[in-house]
């Protein structure tokens, strides 16, 4: 288990900044706003682009996909599926957030479709990857009620089933490709109680992605980049009101 | 007409929080977010599942559901028919927000659909309530131009006509299942400026349903809740921008 | 080239202030939050009417039609031509939003369509207009990557060839009917990291239209509201969350 350092964050943060990377989020109907938000105070760039007609050939575009199952229908599901062809085709970055996995027995079919087409990375609670990895969790809806240190485990097993990068939430976040495990510490639980938090961490890791790190880096600069932004809102919030608006102020302030 | 008071409060929030329901919401495209967000800061769970194939799967499983009809169309009617057909089924608790009831045949026609199969509560501001009873209402758009107080006979009267519990929110809010009426008082007028603070109200007034209290009572809870916390927001607020955060926060700072 | 002055736009403010125009909203998946938000806390009412069996009804009903193509799909297209049909047989005010023009030939054709059904204001960045005059631009996703001074004569061709206003955003921004140029100065950049400030501002654009404004003059009005509100927010913010609710706090301050 290694300790994700500073210095290997202002490092990643420097090209992050320079490349600006430009994420296709296909994402859920609750969180567009605030993960176009989250990219756009980072220094990223967003764009939501779900028509059939233009998704696919913008995919081919941007610097990295992501695709965010929360609100998953058969029209948009398709548009995925046609994106993640793309971005496999072009050998683009894209990450996978399987939104409450394990709660429909439905939805864990569709979640499981895309872990077969080779994510460069899952983002998920713990709740989430102990789900897809076949293992009991008490999670319900999107929360977690899993600690991460209890996921860590099936995400290795997990990562190396699906020859992919699992990048578990928490506490502690870690990231893992079967074989080495990072740990990102810090961030304040209120966190959780913003909708679209996790969701859009999944669009900065595909962001992180694109800029010349490697998966398990680039995940875990994006996992580094939220976590001080959240230290910055706990000390400026009185709730989750303010603690949206001062995590998105801390996100930008990074490195500034 | 009763007042709700402090202490019936404060015992509904410690069962509120201590059951931290999980809603079913399907409502429309504007207020996503901060329906999420006001649930999460209030101490509830919010999860938006709108794909037919999962939907109705999940409204037996979740503790409330919330029926909006902002933004309808043909597609998410159907669902929204199927999730309150599998609420009905299992006695779950649901809310009707008719929103800019009285402005368009099409979409009355909608509303009263719904109305006829026995919303837990009718939550909607006055103009909304004068028209859903057939009344002239000033009403345009989503805006309600008429007091609450003019619509505490039709409420009563639509409460009857629908064996239902109908909230008129205003100034003064008024619950009543067509023989009692309470009335939950406070709250800012900046709050009519920040979409969403009524269309998530009723998606709390769902949460606290679904807590051991009758209709009458998890309504009044859910107004005492929300405008409290706008009481918070006065204080805190220079404009709508910053109004929205501290509702937020006071939501979660309520009882703390 | 005119400067607008603050004195025509007190007079243009008292008269929206005293309209409170009814903006029906066809707008992207990702910015309706805060499109909403932005018109309530300048003082205009949003509606977000979008199936097909009423939005053309509503679109006579409104007092101005926004059209924004961020994210557009096949149903919603559908509903976007029946309501500027219905806008321009009511001779209602209606904007439309280019947004990403430039970037997708499939886009590019869906955005040429509604030119040419006469909108009242093309509302874009330069890069936007430099697209859709043909010209070379420097843009990708949504971000304009160059300066609004380079595209007036542009905008001015623009402006004539479709017999409309084009309104052109910048660290100034410009707007014409093809021989009158105006320009509006002020702003911050930050507002370019919380999404939705452009998309808003064409809402914004389309309510002032509909207070008995020539186009020109009505965008123009917006413009500065929209300057003002950043000015102050630029004075309240420490990164582009604080800015956010500061820019709206900034809109409702204005000319109070």
């Amino acid at each position: 288990m290694q300790q994700y350092t500073e210095r290997q964050f202002l490092s990643a943060l420097q090209r992050f900044r320079q490349a600006r990377p430009l994420v296709h989020c296909l994402t859920n109907e609750v969180v567009q706003e605030v993960t176009a938000n989250v990219l756009l105070a980072a220094g990223a760039s967003p764009a939501m682009v779900v028509a059939r007609e233009e998704a696919s050939f913008f995919a081919r575009i941007a610097s990295a996909l992501l695709v965010n199952i929360g609100t998953p229908y058969a029209a948009r599901l398709r548009v995925m599926h046609d994106c993640v062809d793309a971005a496999n085709e072009r050998k683009k970055p894209w990450v996978l957030d399987p939104v409450a996995a394990g709660g429909i027995p439905w939805r864990d079919d569709v979640i499981r479709a895309f872990c077969q087409k080779g994510p460069t990375v899952i983002r998920g609670n713990a709740s989430r990857v102990l789900a897809l990895s076949g293992c009991e969790s008490n999670g319900s809806g999107v929360d977690s009620h899993d600690s991460s240190e209890q996921a860590i485990e099936p995400a290795k097993a997990l990562a190396l089933r699906y020859q992919t990068v699992v990048h578990v939430t928490g506490a502690t976040d870690y990231i893992t490709d079967g074989k080495r495990v990072i740990a990102v510490s810090g961030g304040d639980p209120m966190a959780t109680l913003v909708v679209g938090t996790g969701c859009s961490l999944s669009a900065l890791v595909a962001a992180y992605c694109a800029t010349r790190s490697t998966p398990l880096l680039g995940a875990a600069a994006a996992a580094y980049h939220a976590k001080r932004a959240a230290d910055y809102a706990k000390t400026q919030a009185k709730g989750p009101g303010s603690f949206h608006n001062a995590y998105l102020d801390g996100l930008y302030l990074e490195g500034r």
